[in-house]
């Protein structure tokens, strides 16, 4: 009678355990660094960039990794393989925060690659590529409104329009840059060379109850959603509100709220799309005056670009027949448009792998209805992304959370899914 | 045969005409005193608030009225009768504006009250009562928000809680007022007692379209409308736009929408009655957040309280239904109660007598949806109206408009009303 030898992907429970547990610990550390007390806000550029910045490269350097901030003020770390010029597997996602934060969104998943670091270092077989922590800095784009400009650097995406982006106290984005001591012209090293990475796997609580409701506590990401965002402009006549019986009002505000109420139908009534009205504004915004104008933003997400732009053409249509019967002429405006970022098989495929070994042979497979910093670094490497388990979905939101053994779950599933990758 | 006395309350037809040409004439003098170049914007004791009173003061002397600014900042003339201690008969409007204004709303009727004391001045009969031109600031409340400060203090209504009333760059009333050059602790010398006054008579544009669509150039006010304002504000949960699926949600936008249509629907199944959602905003109002609070503003206009109240009933019952459906909690704040002011019987008389000699034998009665200073001077003493008809309702807009011929039937229409009045 043979005994099937061990697992080599399976580590040791302790280890993972422990591993878990700093995680956790580290995450609460790295709360107390916020711009506002009592709550977590850390924005790009700001006093908390650098401190934390300063914080986890010393964290990177005890687990043995050379650790520096680049050019862009993404904070990186590196453990070499034995073959100094061997590609590397970068691990990351990003360390800043939108105002009135949760303590994991980005910042578990940059804590998790590091544990992973350390627990593949555990091992006794070197890997044949080398091992990166990225922790990427304004995937959230709560300061210039222009999101991912860290992972942007590193993806060789720049824009040189953003260097007139400005934040809520007008402060340029190249003056913010030099205030925090970067040289705006050197951000073009940030980027790296396709040929000097063997792709990019991150981990992050799903930010939806997707995996709560099924009682999983992994799922491997399909891909991250196709987002669309526009502002739409509606144009009435501002009239005197007691002087202007119904039939001669053309209410902009009405015809908007009418328009917010058609993106939640439409959006409703089709499967893995989502719309949001997230602003909406009257002019001149007097409570006795009709209003002459509104303006409201969508914001819309969907796991295929054709789903996304069928749902705007259907969005579109409703507002046509709203402004017809209002009076109303309106205009829309592009604000923001990333086409779906399909996560690479073979990478799918070693996180499926890995999130077997932790007992949970067919993990459930979802798409991300959220932005992540893969979406910078598609046309760079394969992405590959592995949710963990968000309590009632909450995120964005003081109340977030997530499970010591399901990060502790993560941890075995993120190691398992590195080493299949290195032994594939 | 006989001939028929000419009537002694019809005035020359080229005095009726000149007045009515200087009339606006002057309308266009005082658009250009302005806070904003190219467009009309003169608000509560502000620089153009002291420069429109001096300009006004001259026109008042010049036709010989005593005139003088009182402590609220009101600019008054005067036309003693034959007895000096006689009371007099108030004739006036306001001559603030909204931002972005016309040019005759409010200051049409102080400059109609100004040319009717030339007409029947210029009789030869004298009036057993004094004249009175009020020239009334703040009717619109374009700068704190509240409504009527001036003629609330011609009228003894003045509310010692305004003097922390700020404007939108954080100027408190009190500062305001002195600042101004007036004195906070004289307020109460602007009121005047009941036995010192006969009534008050104010023509103005209808800021409404029914005399238009009616064909009539002028009108009799029966009431000014009963208005009630509130401040609505709706909690849900703020959560991630992308994770969060649509029945996670508790959007305040959607609901606040909901209302604002519901306000509409209400109000337009019920006779004259007419709601308003002037102002609407979401928060924390970023494109990629489903909003947790949203606060919107209704104003609620109607012939009869009871009316109005009922509306607000069926609006409330609304609210309730939508915040059950969608998780979202409630709170609506009384920000205005004014309740109707009808006018007075022997002066509506004699106004529909003055329209009855420009040929209109039986003038259209009608109801103002507007608020007007009369509001704060019914406790005070009588309160008459005369509409004149506003090209297609349009006010509180710079397309705001008013044709000379009905400018000079309404003077003949006011002053032969004032004659009656003396006879009476």
């Amino acid at each position: 009678m043979s005994v099937p030898a061990p697992d080599p992907t399976v580590l040791p429970a302790e280890a993972v355990h422990a591993a878990a547990a700093r995680v956790m610990a580290r995450c609460d550390a790295l709360a107390r660094h916020s711009a506002t007390p009592g709550a977590i806000e850390r924005v790009y550029l700001s006093p908390e960039h650098a401190r934390v910045n300063r914080v986890v490269a010393g964290w990177m350097r005890e687990a043995g990794l050379h650790a520096w901030q680049d050019e862009a003020g993404n904070l990186c770390g590196r453990l070499d393989a034995p073959d100094p010029d061997a590609p590397a597997l970068v691990l990351g996602s990003h360390l800043d925060t939108v105002r009135d934060a949760g303590r994991y969104d980005g910042t578990l998943g940059v804590l998790m690659a590091l544990e992973v670091v350390r627990l593949v270092r555990g091992r006794r077989a070197p890997l044949p590529f080398a091992l990166e922590v990225a922790g990427f800095w304004d995937e959230e784009g709560a300061r210039f409104g222009t999101a991912l400009l860290g992972s942007a650097a590193f993806g060789g995406r720049w824009d040189e329009a953003w260097w007139d982006l400005r934040d809520g106290d007008g402060t340029a984005l190249r003056d913010a840059f030099a205030a925090f001591g970067l040289d705006p012209g050197r951000v073009g090293a940030a980027a790296r060379r396709p040929d000097q990475l063997v792709g990019y796997l991150e981990a992050h609580i799903e930010q939806g109850p997707e995996l709560d409701d099924a009682g999983e506590p992994l799922g491997v990401v399909t891909s991250v959603a196709s987002a669309r965002r526009y502002e739409l402009r509606v144009r009435g006549e501002a009239r005197h509100a007691g002087g202007t019986p119904y039939d001669r009002r053309r209410d902009a505000l009405l015809g908007a709220a009418e328009v917010a109420l058609a993106v939640e139908r439409v959006c409703r009534a089709r499967h893995h799309v989502v719309g949001t009205v997230g602003r909406l504004e009257a002019f001149p915004g007097a409570v006795n005056v009709v209003p002459g104008e509104a303006v409201l933003t969508v914001d819309l997400r969907a796991e295929h670009d054709d789903v996304r732009d069928a749902a705007w053409a259907a969005i579109r249509a409703d507002v046509e027949a709203v402004a017809g019967r209002r009076g109303l002429s309106w205009h829309a405006r592009d604000v923001h448009e990333a086409p779906a970022l399909v996560c690479a098989g073979r990478l799918r495929d070693v996180l499926s792998a890995g999130v077997a070994t932790t007992g949970r042979v067919d993990p459930p497979h979802l798409f991300s209805r959220a932005g992540h910093d893969g979406m910078s670094l598609g046309g760079l490497t394969d992405v590959g992304m592995l949710f963990l388990r968000n309590p009632d979905g909450i995120s964005h939101h003081p109340d977030e959370s997530v499970a010591a053994a399901d990060v502790a779950a993560g941890l075995q599933a993120f190691t398992a899914a590195v080493l299949h990758l290195a032994s594939a």
